[in-house]
């Protein structure tokens, strides 16, 4: 079936996100571990983001606010509020941080543009996103954007039945398993995954948990459109 | 010319939003002057919301971390980081507060449904405004949900763009002049404003600044139906 929407994941995916988050973490813990030498802040910080999730959802504010709490809990109080202040700073650092496109992003979207409507499909705080998007300068390449409070089976099967896109029609790119790859094979579409060098631990699932067809790994988006032509099977008209 | 989309804000015209804003703003108050007699907490708050708007956007996860920030700026750094706790836990609880709809918004959405197709448009944090939705018992009245960074004209034109509803099919029903009114109105579509007995600051404009016509103001929901009666003008082929 010929492909007709090719859509992207954007942290990570298109630009730098996740090093955002593990420099920040690693700072926490040397913040931190002035006060609790022995505490295990990764860990903790980790276990407070999953408790934190169902009210908070995804982005950097609710990262933020489990990094306050993560603080304040581990040392029982005892931290100083100019210490917490120091936090809401790195929060808002992250939201302002530039928008840094992986190595051969553009490109590789100006080489599938036109062939393929693109859409782009991110998830997280609506407002972070949009305002990354705007400064990545790839916003005028896609034709649609949407931004989902969480990647699954269901949130992918609205986006196609809204845009009228046929699974066998669409193509996700993304970095996460978890959230780009596993439900969009599920829904009968394909997947293509380019790994980033960090995962959040969230993200990961085990790779057998995956059908072995309907999707690709790739080491770079410079092999993308390459992989497309291979894949890609043109209508019945096209090919005489 | 005929209404075919009617279109309904979520916070304080389906459901209550700003009481619970007010009361934990209220909370801030005593909180701070405990350690600062003669703080303008409110005014210091409000200030804040508006300088850290362009990098948190709309919603309970802003507005606690603007608290924090708040509580730490107006002490000096001298609250102590138990009562920053406090603050946390007051936004969790916002965000898990149950969805309290106004009065007669349940009879008045069915008396529209089915004669025009119902839309959400929200502003603020999709995670929580998806879930207030959810928590509301609505979600099956509506044709389409739109969660929105920001409403301005361009924000409501890309959306009838995108679902191809012509302003003058459009009606807008929400409680804030500024965010439901105003832009609707500017577009060419219509506007129905149902106050709510809070405002936040950030929403008021002057009334003298808005167009006399295209818009109409009800007491309550209840009187909609009437109202969308007597200004629908049906299309000639259902006159006959």
């Amino acid at each position: 079936m010929s492909i007709r929407c090719l859509a992207f994941d954007g942290d990570d995916t298109l630009w730098h996100n996740e090093t955002h988050f593990h420099l920040t973490q690693a700072a926490l813990g040397d913040l931190l571990r002035r006060h609790v030498p022995d505490a295990d802040v990764e860990r903790h910080l980790a276990e407070m983001e999953m408790r934190n999730l169902s009210m908070y959802g995804y982005g950097v504010k609710s990262f933020t606010l489990s990094m306050l709490e993560t603080a304040i809990e581990l040392t029982q109080g005892r931290i100083p509020s100019s210490d917490l202040e120091v936090i809401l700073g790195w929060g808002k650092r992250m939201l302002r941080v530039p928008t840094e496109l992986l190595d051969g992003v553009r490109s590789a979207l100006l080489a599938v543009n036109g062939r393929y409507s693109l859409l782009l499909i991110t998830k997280g705080d609506l407002f972070d996103q949009e305002s990354k998007l705007a400064r990545s300068g790839l916003a005028e390449l896609f034709s649609g954007v949407e931004i989902l409070s969480e990647k699954n089976v269901d949130s992918y099967r609205s986006v196609l039945t809204r845009r009228g896109i046929r699974p066998e029609e669409f193509v996700m790119v993304g970095n996460s398993l978890r959230s780009d790859i596993a439900p969009v094979v599920a829904l009968g579409a394909r997947a293509v995954h380019i790994p980033y060098h960090v995962t959040w631990s969230h993200e990961q699932v085990a790779e057998e948990s995956l059908p072995r067809k309907g999707w690709w790994r790739l080491g770079s988006i410079s092999e993308l459109e390459p992989l497309l032509e291979s894949i890609d099977e043109p209508m019945a008209d096209r090919r005489t």
